[in-house]
């Protein structure tokens, strides 16, 4: 894969092109996206976004997310990303070894004409999200081990090849816009469990659209960024990193290895654990006092993301399988508020997390949350019970059900939409295939202005 | 020096310790800055940046520099940044290995308050300046090497260091804030050449300007973003990259290895070389035609920057010894004319172009533009003339003059601003160490309404 084979593939794949299965995976994408981004509206990092967009004044021709206000495109494309990604609730892909969608959706959606098709805009999205995969195995382990937030920096690609479809690129234009995306590209796994977490996914969103402006009006970057010395993959890989990647479309990333989506509101790296932790003590009735280890298992690279042991805020418990099997425990559930800053400083919790411990397994090569399997032992002083989770959860293989999504969607947007224009929303972003143009989808997206918050 | 350390001195430093001599100095590197981005404003990438803000009409609330636009202060950082670093004629500093002032400057009058004092702002501008000299040493060689353009990554903190005093951000606000920074921080050499080199200058001034904005409403980062494994040293440098750098301001850097200044609008690593030609040239009476070679050596790493020997812009011409030692042959001299894209395809000049030959010199360590030496030789039909060129022109050893600068700052803004304009605008900016505010150099840095240009 070469720089000009990306750019050709991004402007000349038709939309029917496209299978009608890829549009179904693409759909749901945006369903789970949008719910996760109107609920992320309220956290923090939105919020003060929102703020210092409000403060440049920018012009109201896009619509914020789960908000009142309106601003230029580019701006939204920041904020919308930001509460996309301010729960940590969005999906993720295992060849990008990161979250595909919440840049895609943000940037996409800010640069879409309203007129657009939803077929027309659900390709560019598949397209965008196969970039996204193939550049994630381009770089390779080694990108994400040195530090960098893949999510972030190849979303800034992937965010610039949709804008750059939707705003009709051609192949030169893309190949200069993908060379601006490169003076932009950042983030680091460092920020993880603070608001810049979020800040980087609303980065990328926003340079992606920056980068296929300026190249349409004619602002130049180098053309051939992705190969040779010095480029992108130079520049962020290792020495294991390659542009020899499978060819686009054979299979379509969102088929093989497919997106994977959350159940739980905090960093993928836990799910396998918590799935094993909620099966032994249902199955087993075991109580919190009844514990005298938690042991979870982790191939080799696979507890990376969770960098903190001894969290001290809701942001950083959400990377920190301690906090979250014992919260899993003492709570029977986790869901956004398990993430509340009061509840991460709970005595009987923090006394249960003393007991979590990590446990190296053995294995060859880089696992992550998405990609291996967990082992999860809880002992007790009546026992030893164990399990191994061999699926992630919300992975093809274990798939959140119709009804699963459907009451995440809505959880994640009744309270701030109104249960009747949460159930609108839902309904139309489910119709998005067939949809002649984005305009019902833009109007319910943001509150009815009678309930509206800024 | 840790995040926390370099975060206290940047906060706590109190102006009166900034020595006069260094104020001077600082306002001098002002002076040469912002004349280079009255010039530059009406180049390509700063005429393309400027439609990019007009179209997010964004509040008025800000200058843009030589020119009738007036937009929000992070857009203004990003277009006046841009302009600065459009013609590659802005400043160097060998410890940084790349642009200074130009991140600073143009982020640093974004967030000025009006009211601030000439004296308060050039100290917070000789503080910026001396974060980029020292994580330039921190980085060290082999972040260049690897590809990165330092004076855009390094300018996103020296950016955020100077917004942050400038906005009053305390010690953790400031720690936050380069977090933050470190979610933003690219730039690529493979862009040298192209539109996206300035860009990356004007994403620094931009993205340093966020920063600060956001940590003092409270957004949070990794507040030890510099130290550490996965941190900004270790993902963006080498083996060989440390934070065991000499102390702040013992000696400052704007002394030591100070500030370089340039005679000639394209890359630094052509100068010594340029030096060279013009020497030879003067003294031998040498004729285009009579040569049959221009050999001009280069240390270890001293011709990185230069990454095009066949040049077909302006632009890349600027990166290219084979262009600019014919052109400064054929001409005589090296102006912003010899950049025009027709003066680049001149049939004699790419004739002479064949002629040009860089000859690796011997050494140890990692040279530049502004470290180093350069031996030129000329052989012609009738001998072989050659010279050493031990100082980099416009390096504190071979300075330029006052009235060398006062040339370049009129050179570069008389025609945008007018002559007059242009000078008093000059005689503001020199007695802006006495400045009760920045009022009238604000003013002054656009052109007057009725000439004025978008």
């Amino acid at each position: 894969m070469q720089t000009v084979d990306l750019a050709r593939f991004v402007v000349e794949t038709p939309d029917d092109a496209v299978p009608l299965e890829a549009l179904q995976r693409a759909r749901d994408a945006v369903i789970d996206t949008i719910g996760c981004a109107i609920s992320g509206a309220a956290e923090q990092p939105a919020l003060i976004a929102r703020r210092y967009v409000q403060s440049i004044k920018a012009a109201a021709n896009t619509v914020v997310w789960g908000s009142a206000l309106r601003t230029a495109p580019a701006e939204a494309a920041f904020v919308n990303a930001i509460s996309g990604h301010a729960l940590d609730f969005d999906d993720s892909l295992p060849s990008l070894r990161g979250h595909p969608s919440v840049p895609l959706c943000a940037a996409g959606l800010a640069a879409a004409p309203q007129a657009l098709s939803g077929r027309a805009f659900l390709s560019a999205f598949v397209l965008g999200l196969e970039v996204a995969g193939k550049l994630g195995r381009a770089l390779g382990h080694g990108h994400y081990m040195r530090g960098w937030h893949i999510t972030a920096t190849v979303g800034t690609f992937s965010a610039t090849c949709m804008t750059g479809r939707l705003m009709s690129l051609d192949e030169g234009q893309l190949r200069n816009a993908l060379g601006i995306a490169a003076a932009e590209t950042a983030g680091l796994v460092r920020n993880f469990g603070t608001m810049a977490k979020s800040f980087q996914a609303g980065h990328a969103a926003r340079s992606g659209y920056i980068a296929s402006w300026l190249a349409r009006e004619g602002f130049t970057g180098d053309d051939n960024i992705l190969d040779r010395p010095g480029g992108l993959i130079a520049a962020y890989g290792d020495e294991h990193s390659t542009l020899n990647v499978p060819p686009f479309a054979d299979p379509w990333e969102i088929f093989e290895p497919g997106i994977y989506v959350k159940r739980w509101p905090c960093c993928y790296g836990n799910h396998r654990g918590l799935a094993g932790v909620f099966e032994l003590v249902q199955k087993h009735g075991i109580e919190a006092s009844d514990i005298v280890e938690i042991n979870v298992g982790f191939l080799p690279d696979a507890d990376k993301a969770l960098i903190h042991r001894n969290p001290q805020t809701g942001l950083e418990a959400k990377f920190s399988i301690e906090y979250c099997a014992a919260a899993a425990v003492i709570d029977g559930r986790v869901t956004l508020d398990s993430f509340a800053e009061a509840a991460v400083h709970r005595p009987q919790v923090r006394a249960l997390m003393e007991k979590v411990r990590r446990v190296p397994m053995p294995g060859q090569g880089s696992f992550s949350g998405v990609v291996g399997y967990t082992d999860v032992e809880i002992v007790t002083h009546g026992g030893r019970f164990s399990t191994r989770i061999e699926h992630t959860p919300g992975s093809p293989e274990a798939p959140m059900t119709a009804s699963d999504r459907r009451d995440k969607f809505l959880g994640c947007t009744q309270s701030v939409l109104g249960t009747d224009r949460a159930e609108r929303l839902l309904s139309a972003l489910e119709g998005l295939i067939g949809a002649a143009d984005l305009r019902e989808i833009i109007e319910l997206i943001v509150p009815a202005q009678e309930g509206a918050v800024a």
